[in-house]
């Protein structure tokens, strides 16, 4: 069977070959296989639209009916020039290419330059796995110096069941895509005039990161941890005292000028937490010592990786550095696993996968240290009874990490919980306790974040839960629906009555169905009705979200129904 | 009756005549008046050291005896320079003088060229009533590229009780020092490799801020404000639109560049605020329209201004935005002036003054609009009965301002809350609101800060409680200290049944005097001491703070007091 990267790169071909034969003055860029299926740029005089997918897409399935195969050539640049005279794009390719002979792949009547491997012929493409996707432009080579071409994406897979598959997936994801919901829901916004990658957080959203936050906060501070709090600024010597300024200097932005000195926006908060362990000498009876902070991180990505929540400018870390006794790592790994998971599960994740990276190419510290680290990470794992993958060369500079990326409702992986171990950053600042002899020990030094980045982690669970929180997360858990203007003050009372739950009460001038509508517009967990006959009763009528009208009760009884949510 | 500060100008005279006649060789630079005193800059072949202070003093007791006269002459500039022929300094304060004479003042066989002016003799000078305080280095007007003086500051103040006042003021100042409680009592702390004025918060500190930041929390929550959360970085020109990039550069950082766009640290909340105003059309229906957010902000302050937590680099503020119609203006103003004045009363601060500020040199929008918005807030003072000062010129360059400055312990004034009316930034940024009519009309816009910034706010609390923080107020409110190990469990039972409260316990190896003379110096409101006898009697023994021991009683009767608290 054909692997499903020739099978896309070959639908790619018989995607120019068709537009070759509609449009014959087509100049061709590139066409590869991508995930989920290809595309190919090119150019015409009369460009392609959107509308002109179907016709395409026709011209394909006869071409696949054809019965043609693709045939490799070696042939000798000079010879390949020929080939290509009409095609300035190849041409150009052409010069970058090294060696004296190139391959071209010949298809029916379309020739292309191109190293394969392909499919040996449109017998083995199921025209029916296949579908054109959309158009978008691109720059030839990406440089905006050169061409605009038009990109022609296509879906492709092995059988149909496959992209049907794929198709209502992302027909459910878009349904469920975190932009348009948080929009939609007020949690978040973005604009242009502050600049991509930046969110700025909705009232709901504000509260939706507080609650998740105050979650994450008793339980730190119920298992000991030191919160604190750092500024957004810092000296640059810390981050070259830390490595991260030469080993992650992509993703840190321009250095600021105070009075002759550089400053940074922190790209992550460490030196700053290593500054507070280390501003007075510390004592082994300290450790474990655990400190956490919500410390807000910017790091450069470029514009066009740039996608809502997932993928930020700057972004909220539930970042916590716990320090520790060679003696006590592997009892604190163990312990910091468990806790992840466990909130993990709190939030609605059932699976997930693990993931254990070792040494990356860049990096600090010596072959030994590494290896002992990776060897206790594994170790906690295998304690644990925990299936994990090895991520090769996947670790940060300064160590090794166990990383989990849960499964989100359509079966997204998603990175959120990551453990490094660090012994190197102690080095580099000098850290050092007294042990129970009284000389000075080097401390160990474990990174992590459960959550990950908050913007991210609520992206993910707005598409895990399309919006439609469960009661104890919901940013507005209870909404009290007025029938008319003159209940007004019985729903103000009812909102008393739920004090210690986040309630609302809808005093617009509405009709009673539109104040329904909305209420499950905005996926609130209960609505509550009330008008004359609940005024009089002193009752209310509930509606549950998802499963409908729950009838008349005491407001005695709705507390009993919420109290088990 | 002499002003004050001809009496210390004057005392600045005397100095300088002083150190004449003991160092021959004295060259003079610059001897001003001050705050509280005087001070005179001077180079010596044999440099001045604190040490020569009480025999500079003795000299100035000497000379104030003999009854010297202040003597003023206009001279023409050819004069002066042959009187100054051996004062360099002199001689260069000549150059920068405009006009062809100048005055000088001689006093004894001491001439200065001064303008003045000065008591009549040393008669009206109090020889108790002044104090060589200390000495310092100071650059020749200030610029480094010039010599290196010595400073000598003094006191002076008219009567010998007004120096003894202020003496015991500074004592007592120096005892409150939030510089040197807050570390003592883990709240913050700075470090040089940090950065001047960023403050890193420690555990306590950070506790504090939480319960500061809480209290306000569910004060506006419950008053109908939106808390929204918008990043640390915008575009330039964000500010560019609100002017502040224009009447306020001074103050704001370096841009950052990104692919090829200019972003600011950002200086002020207020352009994301009316961006998410503005993500959708606002209806008359929404107004008053409350936005809050505990916003940091970054402005530049040079190095030699900064001190502790009340002039930093970096702070929060509690700032909030407040769009009505114009009908709605003065009630929003009075609201937000009964909430400030609430909200200083919580924190204990019982007196305060209260300032309007007017119209500054740097502003924009029309005069018409801005009699209009100072008159509405002199209004608002004065419906509410209230003593104010007229600040002029003290408004920010969109509008004018009511400022409370809170009295401290000490008497000392602090700027805390801050109310603009703004009816420019509306019109910059084109905001609308839909009105009754169905008409597009502009909003107004408040401005308010209730603590200020929450660095200085809590840089007062420290000084305002010398670190004896109320009990609500407190990071650590109790403390259980076992008598020894054997008492750690029943201490940690006490602990769980405080549940709802701060409380730690102590677990150290140490003596229980050592645990309670560390309770007290941390300044615990509550000390509970649990040993064989508490433990048998399920009892704890209270110790209050200031108070001393309360006796050994029951938790419920415990809590029955801290309640009251």
């Amino acid at each position: 069977m054909q692997k499903i990267q020739d099978i896309r790169h070959s639908f790619a071909h018989i995607l120019a070959l068709s537009v070759k034969e509609l449009y014959p003055d087509a100049r061709f860029g590139t066409g590869p296989d991508i995930e989920n299926g290809f595309y190919y740029d090119i150019k015409t005089k009369n460009p392609v639209t959107n509308d002109d997918l179907k016709r395409i897409e026709k011209k394909m399935r006869e071409v696949l009916k054809r019965n043609v195969s693709f045939k490799k050539k070696l042939v000798a640049k000079a010879e390949a020039k020929k080939i290509f005279k009409d095609q300035p794009f190849k041409l150009e390719i052409l010069k970058d290419l090294e060696g004296d002979k190139v391959s071209v792949y010949e298809t029916d009547n379309f020739i292309d330059l191109c190293k394969g491997p392909h499919v040996d012929s449109t017998e083995e493409l199921n025209p029916d796995a296949f579908k054109l996707e959309k158009i978008a432009g691109a720059y030839f080579k990406g440089d905006e110096k050169n061409s605009m071409l038009t990109r022609i994406y296509g879906l492709a897979f092995a059988t149909k069941k496959e992209l049907d598959d794929y198709l209502k997936l992302k027909e459910e994801a878009e349904k469920r895509d975190h932009r348009v919901l948080g929009e939609k829901l007020g949690i978040f916004m973005f604009d242009d005039e502050v600049g991509s990658g930046l969110p700025l957080w909705l009232a709901k959203g504000t509260l939706l990161r507080n609650i998740i936050k105050d979650y994450l906060y008793r339980e730190l501070i119920s298992d000991g941890y030191d919160f604190v709090e750092t500024p957004h600024i810092g000296k640059l010597s810390l981050w070259q005292t830390s490595g991260h300024w030469e080993n992650y200097r992509e993703n840190i932005y321009s250095p600021i000028d105070i009075e002759d000195e550089k400053f940074l926006l922190k790209p992550m908060n460490c030196p700053f937490h290593v500054k507070i362990f280390k501003h007075k000498q510390r004592s082994y009876r300290e450790l474990p010592l655990k400190m956490a902070e919500f410390g807000t991180v910017y790091r450069f990505e470029r514009s066009g990786t740039l996608h809502g929540l997932t993928r930020v400018r700057g972004f909220t870390q539930d970042d916590a550095h716990v320090w520790c006794r060679e003696d006590q790592l592997k009892t604190e790994l163990a312990k910091l696993l468990k806790q992840g998971l466990k909130i993990l599960k709190k939030f609605g994740f059932k699976e997930y996968s693990i993931y254990l990276s070792t040494r990356p190419e860049k990096y600090v510290g010596t072959d030994q240290g590494w290896e002992k680290a990776t060897a206790t990470l594994e170790q906690v794992l295998k304690d644990a009874k925990l299936e994990y993958n090895i991520d090769p060369g996947g670790g940060v500079f300064y160590g090794p990490k166990i990383d989990i990326k849960v499964k989100d409702t359509l079966g997204r992986e998603w990175q959120c919980t990551t453990i490094q171990v660090d012994f190197n950053l102690p080095d580099r600042f000098q850290m050092s306790f007294i042990n129970d002899k009284g000389e000075k020990e080097r401390p160990y030094m474990i990174h992590r974040a459960l959550y990950g980045s908050l913007e991210r982690f609520i992206g993910v669970l707005i598409e895990h839960y399309a919006g439609a929180f469960p009661f104890w997360l919901s940013p507005v858990q209870i909404k009290i629906l007025p029938v008319s203007d003159k209940f007004n003050k019985y729903a103000r009372e009812i909102k008393e009555e739920l004090k210690e739950y986040r309630a609302e009460v809808a005093e617009e001038k509405e009709t009673i169905s539109k104040k329904i509508r909305e209420g499950e517009m905005e996926k609130i967990p209960y609505l509550l009705i009330v008008g004359e006959k609940e005024k009089k009763a002193k009752t209310i009528s509930v509606r549950k979200r998802g499963k409908g009208d729950l009838g008349a009760m005491k407001i005695k009884k709705f507390k009993e129904i919420i109290n088990k949510e």
